[in-house]
């Protein structure tokens, strides 16, 4: 045995079967930021109020890709979210912005994907619409925050 | 003018001309890295030899997220890919595994986006795949390591 | 707050929580239509009989669309279809053929969306099929007839 | 031979060859226009300012859109975009909307679906974000504005 | 009435209602084999080992088009999948690969389609990755093994 | 070396490169069939003529099938077919109907995989739309028929 619930007793990937698992409302918050330039997040601040809106667009796109989560893990089983919602904090100090995910459901399965991937989806869309001023923007700490539902109940990440 | 070629003079966001853009060679690397706890990465490493293969899964996630990557991101051009690699390189004294991914085109818009989905899509598969016994798995300093082709030359990152 | 529910209290669009709502029996007809010359008219009707048959390709991809509502509709959420049909009618006195989708599902939202959004590429597909001889054709009076279902309970359009 | 070239000799629907036609800039533009209440578009555009932004998530499910018409649309040729424009024009006096989407591509097909496509997703987002408050708005005038490139060379909607 | 129940009375494709079916547990397990030259086979055995996993990448895009069944068939309802299981079969004396699939969901309807459909594209990618060394390469006896749930109980295939 | 292009010196699987081939003109054609009970046949050679036309819808989810190759087959190029052509055959003594795909491309790869993808799920939807009165269906010689362009040049399948 692997250790890993993803593969079989003959170490062979397959989609772990969830029937047994009762249906509970699920709920997952994830969170990444990107890291650029000052002048890069001054552009965006700026873009919100009157110009272009970044972060409105990036919003979208995570919200957009929380539903496409079991196309592109290839072993996560397909969900029907309940509620999505995408968070964005600017750390004007560290020239970065945060991007929060809560995702929800009720099913047999957990959020935990659908919320890191709309995380991640976000933050690379805010990359895609600066990348023509500041290239080397970089994703940081992208990671699970909280996750509540299912028979591992709720858990805090540490710190 | 907000500075972004992705927002038009009302600052409205479309997906930029590039009809006048020459057809190059197009190339992107990219990079991010997962960090995790040395149980996990000891039984990852040791399912590649013989139980369930986690990097063989995340490879081909990588390269199929590449193909999805204009759905994803919506201001993203649509474009043929003719090559994509992901190589992953593991770091025991960090308990960290890197993800870099190569993406190649013949056209008139670059592959960025393409070689930073594939590799956060890599990851995100990775943590998929271990969740059940590492929750607190981060992913970390996914960026572009390079760049060729297209009237911005060859750009490589700082360091 | 704006009195829109696809916006929080800030303002930011969001995939609105409906895990508090009950599964119920939901209900949509949606009709729209498409005016054309006569003669197109007449070259549809003649193709339904032995030659190509333009509405029977029009119905599956209204029904194909209707299940990829909520890819193409930012915060529609995903949900499961227990049935669809598609009707057409034609009103050769106008030259206009007449579409009309019946969407349902058990669950917590609406398939309002699946069913207009179902109409309007049936609709646009007897345009494709048919604009090599008639480029002006025009898509009408695409709207909801009917709902049924949820707390809002039965809506039936004006007329 | 039934007038369309969607069918083969047979009436048999097939994805028609295009292979012999040259590439050109072929550019399409499209327009629709959505009804409500004048109510409805009151708190559209005060939301536009400080609230939600419906036109801006609108603005970019029509050009997510665009880029999913061959999936939606069967006897589309896949074809790389390479500009997609939407322009929304608010007509108080009949409280309407109006979307009008600019497509471009260098290829050997039209882009007039990709334009209808988007235009049509547009309005329907914006259905679908007032919905709760103005079940009855209609979708009207969904047409092709003008067609460039091709050998079918420029064509301009009558009045 | 035509004996499908994919037609209505009037023979016109639909979704066919399953909201009055009763939501039970349902299994399907479909086969099917793929025939190459014996040394395209010895290639793949070998690969397993050290080399190219040839059988892995087949058995996790067997998984991936499971969950786009509902896409890819059009009258075939969307649901979720609780568990997907794909073996893969050597038969050296005929120089075939078998690959069986188990769906299971909990629903309204069945999941032979999913279960097939993972099958062939699990053969299909075989092909893919093996057509440069061997292009007649043969997919045969795709079929179903076995059903369980709903209204018609158990089947199995005859011999 | 394995011997198979889609993986690379280290074993690893990738999307090989193409850019350095030729843009060709490339057609495939590739075939399969379903075998049903004569009763079953008989029921949708009735249907094509007055009632519900299974080969017709078939056909167009071979052509749709076509367009998602990349999406499903992980190490497929994605490609912009520029034909798609679905041919029917009915074997009436032998109880089966064949499907003949022929795709066609002006690329730097092949669109085998197009062919034999839009062939196997032509047959895939006969199957489920007869499914309810025939569950033992099997398809059988899925295969490649014939390939042209790119540097292998003209392949013909053997007998």
């Amino acid at each position: 045995m692997s250790g890993f619930t993803h593969f079989d007793e003959a170490g062979q990937a397959h989609m772990v079967g969830v029937a047994e698992k009762s249906e509970t409302r699920r709920i997952a918050r994830a969170v990444g930021k990107i890291i650029m330039q000052p002048a890069t997040l001054k552009l965006i601040l700026e873009g919100g109020a009157k110009k272009g809106d970044v972060l409105g667009v990036a919003r979208i796109a995570a919200i957009q890709a929380s539903k496409r989560t079991s196309e592109l893990i290839p072993l996560c089983h397909p969900l029907a979210l309940t509620k999505v919602g995408v968070e964005f904090n600017v750390d004007e100090s560290n020239a970065a912005i945060e991007c929060i995910v809560t995702a929800e459901t009720l099913g047999r399965t957990g959020v935990e994907m659908e919320a890191l991937t709309a995380a991640s989806v976000g933050l690379l869309t805010i990359y895609d619409m600066c990348k023509a001023v500041d290239r080397g923007m970089r994703m940081d700490g992208i990671r699970l925050l909280e996750k509540q539902g299912g028979k591992s109940g709720h858990w805090v990440a540490a710190e």
